[in-house]
Protein backbone atom coordinates (compact mmCIF):
# COMPACT_ATOMS: atom_id res chain seq x y z
CA UNK A 1 0.00 0.00 0.00
CA UNK A 2 2.42 2.53 0.93
CA UNK A 3 4.86 1.04 -1.78
CA UNK A 4 2.12 1.50 -4.30
CA UNK A 5 1.46 5.03 -3.02
CA UNK A 6 5.40 6.49 -3.70
CA UNK A 7 5.26 4.57 -7.19
CA UNK A 8 2.45 7.03 -7.59
CA UNK A 9 3.77 10.00 -5.69
CA UNK A 10 7.28 9.99 -7.62
CA UNK A 11 5.79 9.55 -10.85
CA UNK A 12 3.83 12.43 -9.73
CA UNK A 13 6.85 14.71 -9.20
CA UNK A 14 8.68 13.45 -12.35
CA UNK A 15 7.33 15.72 -14.46
CA UNK A 16 8.09 20.19 -14.60
CA UNK A 17 4.20 20.80 -14.88
CA UNK A 18 3.19 18.88 -12.11
CA UNK A 19 5.86 19.90 -10.01
CA UNK A 20 5.14 23.43 -11.09
CA UNK A 21 1.08 22.78 -10.12
CA UNK A 22 2.66 21.53 -6.94
CA UNK A 23 5.58 25.17 -6.47
CA UNK A 24 1.94 27.11 -6.81
CA UNK A 25 -0.01 25.10 -4.58
CA UNK A 26 2.52 24.95 -1.69
CA UNK A 27 1.76 29.00 -1.85
CA UNK A 28 -2.04 28.32 -0.54
CA UNK A 29 -5.49 26.66 -2.42
CA UNK A 30 -5.95 27.87 -6.34
CA UNK A 31 -8.83 26.91 -9.24
CA UNK A 32 -8.11 24.92 -11.93
CA UNK A 33 -7.73 28.28 -14.18
CA UNK A 34 -5.46 29.64 -12.02
CA UNK A 35 -2.96 26.88 -12.00
CA UNK A 36 -3.34 25.98 -15.53
CA UNK A 37 -3.01 29.74 -17.14
CA UNK A 38 0.80 29.68 -16.50
CA UNK A 39 1.63 26.55 -17.82
CA UNK A 40 2.38 26.17 -21.50
CA UNK A 41 -0.07 23.98 -22.45
CA UNK A 42 -3.96 23.79 -23.02
CA UNK A 43 -6.17 23.81 -20.36
CA UNK A 44 -7.58 19.97 -20.97
CA UNK A 45 -3.42 19.21 -20.73
CA UNK A 46 -2.88 20.81 -17.63
CA UNK A 47 -6.21 19.01 -16.25
CA UNK A 48 -4.79 15.60 -17.07
CA UNK A 49 -1.58 16.53 -14.86
CA UNK A 50 -3.69 17.40 -12.37
CA UNK A 51 -5.35 14.30 -12.48
CA UNK A 52 -2.12 12.83 -12.08
CA UNK A 53 -1.14 14.70 -8.75
CA UNK A 54 -4.69 14.03 -7.20
CA UNK A 55 -4.32 10.28 -8.36
CA UNK A 56 -1.22 10.46 -5.91
CA UNK A 57 -2.79 11.84 -3.12
CA UNK A 58 -0.81 15.15 -3.54
CA UNK A 59 -3.58 16.99 -4.22
CA UNK A 60 -7.01 17.27 -3.27
CA UNK A 61 -10.04 19.45 -5.00
CA UNK A 62 -12.99 20.56 -4.11
CA UNK A 63 -15.60 21.48 -6.53
CA UNK A 64 -18.09 24.32 -5.57
CA UNK A 65 -20.66 25.89 -8.09
CA UNK A 66 -18.73 25.51 -11.20
CA UNK A 67 -15.69 26.35 -9.52
CA UNK A 68 -12.94 23.64 -8.73
CA UNK A 69 -10.46 24.85 -6.01
CA UNK A 70 -7.18 22.75 -5.52
CA UNK A 71 -5.05 22.14 -2.45
CA UNK A 72 -1.92 20.38 -1.31
CA UNK A 73 -2.44 17.12 0.75
CA UNK A 74 1.03 17.30 2.79
CA UNK A 75 1.17 13.86 3.61
CA UNK A 76 2.24 12.44 0.74
CA UNK A 77 4.50 15.18 0.82
CA UNK A 78 5.59 14.04 3.70
CA UNK A 79 6.05 10.56 2.96
CA UNK A 80 8.41 11.13 -0.17
CA UNK A 81 10.80 13.31 1.91
CA UNK A 82 10.82 10.60 4.62
CA UNK A 83 11.61 7.80 2.28
CA UNK A 84 14.32 9.69 0.35
CA UNK A 85 16.23 11.48 3.69
CA UNK A 86 16.35 7.77 5.88
CA UNK A 87 17.98 6.58 2.59
CA UNK A 88 20.49 9.81 2.36
CA UNK A 89 20.93 9.29 6.11
CA UNK A 90 21.38 5.66 5.71
CA UNK A 91 24.25 6.02 3.35
CA UNK A 92 25.55 8.74 5.34
CA UNK A 93 26.05 6.73 8.39
CA UNK A 94 27.76 3.80 6.03
CA UNK A 95 29.99 6.20 5.62
CA UNK A 96 30.87 7.30 8.53
CA UNK A 97 30.94 3.47 9.65
CA UNK A 98 33.77 2.98 7.20
CA UNK A 99 35.48 6.52 7.89
CA UNK A 100 35.81 4.84 11.53
CA UNK A 101 37.07 1.78 10.31
CA UNK A 102 39.48 2.95 8.49
CA UNK A 103 40.88 4.92 10.53
CA UNK A 104 41.13 1.96 13.59
CA UNK A 105 42.89 0.62 10.66
CA UNK A 106 45.70 2.87 10.36
CA UNK A 107 49.30 2.52 12.42
CA UNK A 108 49.02 4.61 15.73
CA UNK A 109 51.40 7.35 14.35
CA UNK A 110 49.10 8.00 11.21
CA UNK A 111 46.09 8.31 13.49
CA UNK B 1 19.48 20.69 -16.89
CA UNK B 2 18.14 20.84 -12.75
CA UNK B 3 14.70 20.30 -13.76
CA UNK B 4 15.42 17.58 -16.26
CA UNK B 5 17.69 15.39 -13.92
CA UNK B 6 14.93 15.81 -10.84
CA UNK B 7 12.75 14.51 -13.90
CA UNK B 8 14.54 11.50 -14.08
CA UNK B 9 15.30 11.45 -10.47
CA UNK B 10 11.55 10.92 -9.36
CA UNK B 11 10.81 9.11 -11.93
CA UNK B 12 13.77 6.16 -11.13
CA UNK B 13 12.42 6.27 -7.69
CA UNK B 14 8.50 5.78 -9.02
CA UNK B 15 9.36 2.24 -9.38
CA UNK B 16 9.60 -0.55 -5.83
CA UNK B 17 12.46 -2.70 -7.64
CA UNK B 18 14.66 0.61 -8.52
CA UNK B 19 13.60 2.05 -4.68
CA UNK B 20 14.86 -1.69 -3.45
CA UNK B 21 17.92 -1.17 -4.93
CA UNK B 22 18.50 1.84 -3.88
CA UNK B 23 17.85 0.60 -0.04
CA UNK B 24 20.42 -1.90 -0.79
CA UNK B 25 22.90 0.25 -2.42
CA UNK B 26 22.88 3.07 0.30
CA UNK B 27 24.18 0.23 2.67
CA UNK B 28 27.30 0.14 0.70
CA UNK B 29 28.44 -0.59 -2.98
CA UNK B 30 27.44 -4.01 -4.58
CA UNK B 31 27.98 -5.98 -7.66
CA UNK B 32 24.94 -6.37 -10.57
CA UNK B 33 23.98 -9.64 -9.26
CA UNK B 34 23.98 -9.39 -5.76
CA UNK B 35 21.68 -6.38 -6.40
CA UNK B 36 19.63 -8.42 -8.95
CA UNK B 37 19.42 -12.02 -6.37
CA UNK B 38 16.81 -10.68 -4.23
CA UNK B 39 14.31 -8.92 -6.63
CA UNK B 40 11.77 -10.90 -8.17
CA UNK B 41 13.15 -10.97 -12.33
CA UNK B 42 15.76 -12.13 -14.49
CA UNK B 43 18.78 -10.64 -14.33
CA UNK B 44 18.26 -9.02 -17.77
CA UNK B 45 15.15 -7.44 -16.13
CA UNK B 46 17.19 -5.92 -13.17
CA UNK B 47 19.85 -4.44 -15.14
CA UNK B 48 17.47 -2.62 -16.92
CA UNK B 49 16.38 -0.74 -13.66
CA UNK B 50 20.04 -0.53 -12.93
CA UNK B 51 20.30 1.09 -16.61
CA UNK B 52 17.51 3.47 -15.17
CA UNK B 53 18.78 4.40 -11.95
CA UNK B 54 22.40 5.01 -13.55
CA UNK B 55 20.73 7.49 -16.24
CA UNK B 56 19.01 9.61 -13.18
CA UNK B 57 22.47 9.82 -11.51
CA UNK B 58 21.36 8.07 -8.55
CA UNK B 59 23.92 5.29 -9.55
CA UNK B 60 27.61 5.03 -10.63
CA UNK B 61 28.30 1.67 -11.78
CA UNK B 62 32.37 0.28 -12.48
CA UNK B 63 33.40 -2.69 -14.51
CA UNK B 64 36.79 -4.29 -13.15
CA UNK B 65 38.08 -7.52 -14.66
CA UNK B 66 34.33 -9.22 -15.38
CA UNK B 67 32.99 -7.60 -12.38
CA UNK B 68 30.53 -4.45 -12.13
CA UNK B 69 30.13 -2.74 -9.17
CA UNK B 70 27.43 -0.04 -8.27
CA UNK B 71 27.40 2.96 -6.09
CA UNK B 72 25.11 5.88 -5.16
CA UNK B 73 25.77 8.69 -6.13
CA UNK B 74 24.55 11.00 -2.77
CA UNK B 75 24.03 14.29 -5.23
CA UNK B 76 20.58 13.12 -6.79
CA UNK B 77 19.23 11.73 -3.60
CA UNK B 78 20.11 14.99 -1.96
CA UNK B 79 19.12 17.34 -4.66
CA UNK B 80 15.71 14.95 -4.60
CA UNK B 81 15.03 15.48 -0.83
CA UNK B 82 16.01 18.78 -1.19
CA UNK B 83 13.06 19.82 -3.90
CA UNK B 84 10.40 17.87 -1.64
CA UNK B 85 11.67 19.51 1.95
CA UNK B 86 11.39 22.95 0.76
CA UNK B 87 8.12 22.43 -0.95
CA UNK B 88 6.85 21.28 2.55
CA UNK B 89 8.31 23.74 4.86
CA UNK B 90 6.89 26.12 2.13
CA UNK B 91 3.59 25.07 2.73
CA UNK B 92 4.60 25.05 6.31
CA UNK B 93 4.69 28.85 6.56
CA UNK B 94 2.08 29.26 4.34
CA UNK B 95 0.04 27.48 6.76
CA UNK B 96 1.61 29.88 9.65
CA UNK B 97 1.14 32.71 8.15
CA UNK B 98 -2.91 32.02 7.75
CA UNK B 99 -3.06 31.18 11.46
CA UNK B 100 -0.81 34.66 12.18
CA UNK B 101 -3.64 36.57 10.09
CA UNK B 102 -6.54 34.43 11.70
CA UNK B 103 -5.74 35.04 15.48
CA UNK B 104 -5.10 39.03 14.12
CA UNK B 105 -8.49 39.15 12.82
CA UNK B 106 -10.50 37.82 15.87
CA UNK B 107 -12.15 39.97 18.68
CA UNK B 108 -9.66 41.09 22.07
CA UNK B 109 -11.32 38.56 24.00
CA UNK B 110 -11.03 35.67 22.13
CA UNK B 111 -7.06 35.75 21.96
Amino acid sequence: MLNYQLDKTFAALADPARRAIVERLVQGPATVSELARPLPMSLPAAMLHLKVLEDSGLVTSQKVGRVRTCRIDPKMLSQAERWVAQRRQMWERNLDRLGAWLEEGKPEDEK
